[in-house]
């Protein structure tokens, strides 16, 4: 019996990795949330088993998330503000809900002597990057958004307790993930555009930024892949497919799949917005060098991503 | 006239640093420090001159920091807790006092549209860099202590504050600063216990651990010189001599300039204490190229060291 902790536990990712876990009855899985970006629909078979439980908290709120710890063996550590773009809105948010948050978790971890954590950083990490695609070991890079800031910071506490403390990490830089339950991110933006005007879209930047994506299970499988091989006390994989495609390609693949033909408008420039990235390919030869491989390329991952929109358009109602 | 703010203003640098600035009447020096390990001693002749203020507050309140910020043109942010020995018998204390007091800096300077900030980064941000010397473009680093991951998660949000609000900063990665107003670290310690007991001095490690070490006057020069040469939004520079010593070279110095020839005696192990980096060489290139050389070497820096505490015993008195 293994007593897995998800935070962010019925968010996008973390929910997924629950319903994973829960299919092994000697898994035992608690979710801790406070439904900032979680959604209930997404737990909802979860709930119905004996071997899960959800608590609703907030990992600044220390005592809420040293309770949940108690007795728990490995951590999966997925809450976070995933809000890349508007972090120069509200600048202190991505410290306080990715770092100080991250913290609280290592620090809940020491005390009630859990030793194991995933963690999702993220490839904005290595801000511009020189070497493309990115490996690992990539210059130390200059950071160019409070988001990718955020996530570099819970890195480094987390090798930081696994020296200090005895915990084994494994820490994944991400590029953006696809598929069931994906609830943020441009695939959701266009498909709500298209929704409300189906003759155009309109597109940050000049349409040309090129972006990596993967799809949920891959990732999933990839994460699985690499707690089995642990090797060291600090793990780190990027994760992405071994492609890219431009956001152009992207809003094509979207609007066939939605049977539109909108023009497309474009805002300008070689980025999004301030921070945006123009080139984001992460090289994933350690991730595959542990037999891992995703199943599904970036198109497929659009199109599937699509496809569970159309059959969750509740996702698309704004947030009560 | 420029107004400057200079946090941790009654410290080892801080205090340094706005000396050097009173120099130039035409500047005005508003010094802020909790006095932690800040020291009236330091400031006495700066509290003198009419263009100099002392704010004694706390960098974890907002408030009095944006206070302190109303109309300053330029940041020197040296407060930080530089204890990297004990940081993981009070994890938090990193995390506090040094990336969320830089934040509450950063956003304070936001605020009061304060743009120029030159920060202390540290060697250890490198871990156990693989590369020696290890240059600023070294490859992304595993953290090894609470307060080398604090560091880089200081810069990191610096550079986000960069790009995100048009900041400039010069970062620098100091190793560990000798010489005049010198209160901490391993000259310190040396001294204090061969006060106690001349005939025997205790060694963390096997004494083989190899530092380097720069002198406080060379190190403000190099500051002035990066500020001078403007280059970039983010300036990151090593500061260090291009050399190192053993821990028993440095002892053997210390003991010579007391006049004492004390039995070393090693707790064994190559390294002092847990994160503790049995290497640390930084490659100063960078810096040097802009026409800068340390004009002391490491020994004439370990003397001054000793001939300081010598003249200022009362350092070495128990704060009250």
């Amino acid at each position: 019996m293994t007593r897995y902790l998800i935070t962010g536990g019925a968010g996008y990712i973390g929910s997924s990795v629950a319903d994973r876990l829960l299919q092994d009855a000697n898994n035992e899985v608690i979710a801790f949330d406070n439904f900032s970006t979680g959604r209930r629909e997404f737990i909802e078979d979860a709930l119905k088993k004996p071997n899960y439980k959800l608590i609703e908290g907030d990992l600044l709120d220390t005592a809420a998330i040293d309770k949940a710890m108690e007795g728990i063996d490995f951590v999966f550590h997925f809450a976070a503000n995933a809000d890349i773009r508007r972090g120069c809105e509200h600048p202190r948010k991505d410290l306080e809900q990715n770092t100080i948050a991250t913290f609280n978790v290592l620090d809940a971890m020491r005390r009630n002597k859990a030793r194991e954590i995933v963690f999702s950083s993220t490839g904005p990490i290595y801000g511009e990057a020189q070497i493309i695609p990115t490996p690992e070991d990539a210059p130390l890079p200059i950071q160019t958004s409070l988001y990718g800031a955020s996530k570099l910071a819970c890195e480094g506490l987390i090798e930081a307790f696994c020296e200090g403390f005895g915990f084994t990490s494994y820490i994944f830089r991400f590029v953006s993930i696809l598929g069931e339950r994906y609830q943020h991110g441009h695939v959701y933006d266009f498909y709500k555009q298209l929704m409300e005007t189906p003759e155009r879209l309109y597109i940050l930047g000049n349409g040309k930024q090129r972006k990596s994506y993967l799809y949920i299970q891959d990732c999933i499988d990839a994460i699985f892949t690499a707690v089995e091989h642990k090797e060291n006390k600090v793990n780190i994989y990027n994760l992405g497919t071994p492609e890219y495609c431009e956001v152009t390609d992207s809003a094509t693949w979207i609007s066939e799949e939605m049977g539109l033909n909108p023009k497309f408008e474009f805002s300008g420039g070689d980025r999004g917005w301030v921070g945006d990235n123009p080139f984001i390919f992460l090289d994933t030869k350690k991730i595959q060098s542990l037999g891992w491989k995703p199943k599904l390329t970036i198109k497929e991952a659009v199109v599937q991503t699509v496809k569970y929109l159309k059959e969750n358009e509740w996702l698309l109602e704004d947030r009560k």
